[in-house]
């Protein structure tokens, strides 16, 4: 069992009531995870996930490693056939396979690099580490998903839902810089897997998400239209898909104010963190009553604690 | 309960009583950190820190998450009202709150910039995540305070006193490049906090250290007469403080050689290392018999075991 | 004891008899390491090294300390009587002094700098922390030799001999990069302890290892002629050791190639990894069923475990 994609997941609502028991008493599979060891491979910065999992990891009772494997290690090389002369010292079959030797479950957060959208939506790491680790792998960010992100998400939203079919908005916001869709594309990917939500993503046009990830989802690009009523409102910056990996707007109407947010039936704001203030949102929206960040940061504890328990139970 | 200061010791005897103690038996409370967590961030490096908090960490059996918060993490803003469009991409409200989710104490090490004496000694980062966090957050050296090294060293010469009342010198020396105040300045407070000891300060003129700090502290321009008699005489190099974070004096006057430890009554020497031979003080002292220095780092470990100890039988 | 070459070994054959047996049940002796430390301090990147030699300790139930200590600790000065006013800001006495007092077992990587022969053979960094360290050292790959891998190359031809004396070649094989002659050496040291091995180092003219490392060992300069009825072909590159640190041959006649491995006796491939395919050696042979790079790799988890566990019964 590999964790890769939030449709991995067969049942969500069971994940999440599942989630939400281990959430009430997260040490009660300490025995679980004895003498099994966690590899935690990150070619890219962490602040949450590196925490939230190895923390996950530590309730179940199992040895961590940790590898920030740009500065740590050796460079891959991930083209088959390839005559390897120049930069990479090290073939991903190796290195996956060799890992594998040394790990039970192998977590890798390896970003989209903005350059090249094909490699990107080919997920050439974590497809390498899939192909030629033998050992179950997690996916802690990927150039095209976040699943682990979106499971703390859906979690978050069953605790804190009022009604039976909230109307829930994913909403893109002005950034700076360029950032992957990865997250925004796994929420989509969740949000497709609900029942009982509406869900409507608005950003401005020429910002669509891939289609293969959208799919028939509703897109509004009027967001104070898709802000009303809305019980729950995502927000997430990502870069231009179309014109792969660019910054082609950073219009400040886009910014989350209260205004927007008095548009929503006293929505609730989220977020996955790290959050720009005043530039994706507000003080005001952001450190609001209705801001469910932080338990949303906290329930990666308990979304982690699922997957890795999950895929211990099977090994 | 916070460590942020040797001032939040209530009683500096008592304090180095209990180190002794745990430093006779550092097993003895092997349960008392099970299933804690301790979060490690540094925005600085460290090894002495890093390995002697580890160790009293793992002594008292808690899990230890280790950070180089600035090439792993995410840049932190720190300033409140913020529009977050440049540089940082984290706010520290969001940051310590968050951190505050994984782990039960969480143990900071940022350095002072040396650049903004008004941003260095309000302390903005260990500020920040005191403000923001919702666990006890313990010093690893900050901009302004470095307790953990000014209790190990409240601790060695409690060791090595040989009479009631002993003579103690600290003394400036030379060094390359511009240092933080912090050591001294701590130092400086532990030492206002003894009973029975005589302090003296001893540094070039205009190298004061903050008013603030040193109060009614006595101080002494001449090194020889400041260690004349001295039974404990303590070295560290500090960048000045009125002209904010320069290097306006090298005199190598001021390295400590046997000639000058031959004023004192005997005197050890102490250092809180790292320390740049023949720079600060010459081979033959730092090697010599009355050198604790050693001894010193040896107790940071009990030092951090005591503070970790004191914090996880109030949580 | 410490282990910093493969002559720290006193029998090879019952060494690779224990590992043997530790392979069938790593975790046998979980008890073995309790309450004891392992600081593992890197100066180089590391894959293998990193995660073998933290699993085994892991295996034998000891806590561990991870430092990169280039980018989160000091640099280090190894002359004897410096003055300390330029680059380096701690010296190695003080350095393995105070890091003796936070680990029970300290293991070291530290490549050859390639610069500067007499200094990288005299061992600089490692040899510094053997005098003054206060606790055992186990060298994770020094300038010179790599002794955790030759231990797990030796146990790896006992499991995949299949007659009494096979035949050894140790072949050179080109590189773009300057690498170290660590391996290589380390290899011979390990073959001349084998009683039942013939064993033939094949090379370009000039490539010669250290004279004081090969010895008497045969050398063929003629790679085919080497590798006839060759039972194991064990590939490295390395730099030049006269013209020192230099890479003055690529070759790529000397590329490992399935006519090549044709004259051996259905000969095995070994290599330490990484490997650089298509330059060191062709898919076709790094993927075919002769090749045991990767059981190699597993087998430096129970080398280290081996190391470990004879240190910690003498401790």
């Amino acid at each position: 069992m590999n964790y890769i994609s939030i449709k991995d997941i067969d049942s969500l609502s069971k994940w999440v009531k599942s989630a939400i028991k281990i959430k009430k008493d997260p040490l009660k599979n300490k025995k679980l995870g004895k003498n099994k060891t966690l590899g935690m491979l990150f070619f890219n910065p962490s602040l949450r996930t590196r925490l939230s999992t190895q923390k996950a990891a530590l309730n179940l009772g199992m040895n961590v490693m940790v590898m920030n494997f740009t500065n740590e290690g050796w460079t891959l090389e991930f083209e088959d056939g390839a005559v390897m002369n120049s930069g990479a010292s090290e073939h991903i079959k190796e290195a996956a396979e060799v890992v594998s030797q040394y790990c039970d479950i192998i977590a890798i957060r390896a970003f989209a690099g903005l350059v090249d959208k094909e490699k990107d939506y080919q997920e050439t790491v974590i497809s390498g580490f899939l192909k030629y680790a033998t050992v179950p792998i997690v996916n802690m960010e990927s150039a095209v998903r976040h699943p682990l992100q979106s499971l703390a998400d859906a979690i978050t939203m069953e605790e804190y839902k009022t009604k039976h079919k909230p109307k829930v908005v994913l909403s893109w916001a002005p950034h700076p810089k360029a950032l992957p869709q990865a997250v925004a594309n796994s929420f989509v990917e969740m949000m497709q897997m609900q029942k009982d939500m509406d869900f409507v993503i608005t950003h401005p046009e020429g910002y669509e998400l891939s289609p293969e990830i959208t799919q028939d989802c509703k897109i509004e690009y009027d967001q104070d239209k898709a802000f009303e009523n809305a019980d729950f409102v995502y927000v997430k910056n990502w870069s231009n898909f179309n014109d792969y990996g660019k910054v082609t707007n950073s219009d400040p109407n886009w910014t989350v104010t209260a205004e927007k947010m008095a548009l929503t039936n006293n929505g609730k704001f989220m977020h996955c963190l790290p959050v720009r203030r005043n530039v994706i949102v507000s003080d005001e929206v952001l450190d609001g009553e209705n801001s469910i960040v932080i338990e949303q940061a906290n329930n990666r504890t308990y979304s982690a604690q699922l997957v890795l328990q999950k895929i211990l139970k099977k090994i």
